[in-house]
């Protein structure tokens, strides 16, 4: 299969240039553009998108591929001039690893004292911290999907008493999960809760969830660890929560704006720990790999096979 | 049962105080002594013992207990003038939980990057770092003894490629571990570690394992995680490993020398991660509780249920 001619990069929020080293290596014939140097838009035969801007894609005459790189495609979906090009997701199995390595990382790091440790070295001093088994620490997932289950897998085989919420009641949930669901039980499940994670989906329900009366639902110093989305925290109830000892820490890989902007206060905050947006983030290479084969179905004519049903959303 | 009147904490490495606060709660009654200030030996009636000096303890005519601080009394009984009084070591179900969220931490740490993500933090930079997913790394476990085991079995429930080896071969090993044993089969295990965890036990054979010659036989750039003890490595061979690349990382929590002196060159080479010993460390409140209760046998004439076979070695 021959490269297309010229694949555009589409983001309304980042500069995409962290997929030019993949994309470069598996489409060497191709010119890439990115942001702002998009040219002669009748060039574009593909179209990689985070939220990209609306309107764009529908003047772009030879576009045969809109490719998400992400699992989702809503913020695709959402242009209102979408043309009918087939549009695709990426499916990486690898998301759950990367996931479960990402939140067992901050539950240990914060319950073991890691940061405490790392401080103390830098210091060059020998510096023992208190010790508590990980089965007297209570880790609460919120959010019991895909995501939300291989976590709780890992960290009950780690030995932490794990504890799950989801909005409805689930089936064949794993062995020694205590199992929390729906408003008449959020509160019970809320107070044990030394670590809680979340992992729900962003909806007009849970948008914010994560705000002020929440947190005082928590037992006093719980970690809170943001793996969903930025628009699940009141960003504004954060730090008052952490500098009256109600949180005792944050672990944030999500944020209202990312990159996050250099002058927000959450940089200059010691118990916040900010990642960018990397929990979950798929390789390069096979988002890369992926659009390479997406195409190649498509030309062949077998779009169907791999292009999103925009109705139902996956 | 009345608390005893004085327990003494006897230590030629450190300075026992990590342990003042758990045996103060736990016996209130107690005279508390730590090393440098013991008193009238004639007064302890128990020995909370982590290498105690040779020929103390036969001077305390009223001692009950010998307590170790470990799972191990090898650093009792080789007290040449050790009296005849029951020795007691600690049985802590939860060393091999902590084991294996430690090793998971410094595996996830290094190969995800996570120091490079809370040093661009700590500068105020949103800076993304290069993602491999978990089945792409290697993680090799020198030593398949218990711990070796549930450590192994995490990695794989995180996704990574594990693979093991052993003196002899192993039965009933984890499904999906790479299991290899014996001289024959060590370069080929050692090839193949991006990461290579040391969980051998400390016997003449494996004294300065961790040396240049097994360094040139991991994969350059490899991660060496030792979570053994200290006399593993040979601590002169490390920095030009790491200096020359054929070593990427290093994380230590164990050293010939504890606690590791200010003056080491370990601690300002930014490669190497130290902790202070505690991977596995048991919590003093655990001791604290296991020395009353095994004290209260004693005292009942049960002595031998709780007592170790100084001759078997526990």
């Amino acid at each position: 299969m021959s490269d297309p001619r010229t694949i555009a990069f589409l983001s309304t929020l980042i500069p995409m240039t962290h997929l030019e080293k993949a994309y470069r290596a598996r489409f060497p014939q191709a010119e890439l553009r990115f942001p702002g140097a998009l040219g002669a838009l009748d060039e574009i035969e593909v179209a990689v998108c985070w939220y990209p801007p609306d309107g764009l894609m529908a003047q772009m005459p030879k576009l045969q591929l809109v490719q998400s790189v992400g699992a989702g495609v809503d913020h695709i979906s959402a242009d209102p001039a979408l043309p009918a090009v087939p549009v695709c997701r990426i499916i990486d199995p690898d998301m759950g690893q990367g996931m479960t390595a990402y939140v067992c990382w901050a539950v240990i790091h914060q319950q073991r004292h890691m940061g405490a440790y790392l401080a103390s070295a830098a210091a060059g001093r020998w510096q023992e911290q208190p010790i508590q088994p990980p089965r007297k620490h209570r880790v609460g997932i919120a959010g019991l999907g895909t995501l939300g289950l291989a976590c709780a897998q890992a960290l009950l085989g780690l030995g932490y008493s794990v504890r799950g919420w989801s909005r409805s009641p689930k089936a064949n949930l794993p062995a020694g999960l205590q199992a929390f669901h729906g408003e008449a039980q959020r509160k019970d499940f809320l107070s044990g809760c030394d670590t809680l994670v979340c992992l729900l989906p962003l909806t007009d329900d849970t948008r914010g969830v994560l705000s002020q009366p929440l947190f005082d639902q928590l037992p006093r110093g719980a970690h809170l660890i943001n793996v969903g989305r930025g628009d699940h925290l009141v960003e504004a109830d954060l730090l008052p929560a952490l500098a009256s000892g109600q949180l005792g820490a944050a672990t944030l890989d999500a944020f209202s704006q990312e990159p996050l902007p250099p002058e927000h206060p959450f940089w200059s905050e010691p118990r916040i720990t900010i990642t960018p947006h990397i929990a979950t983030r798929t390789a390069p290479s096979v988002i890369a790999e992926q659009t390479a084969q997406n195409l190649a179905r498509i030309r062949a004519g077998r779009a169907a096979e791999v292009a999103v049903d925009l109705q139902r959303g996956y």
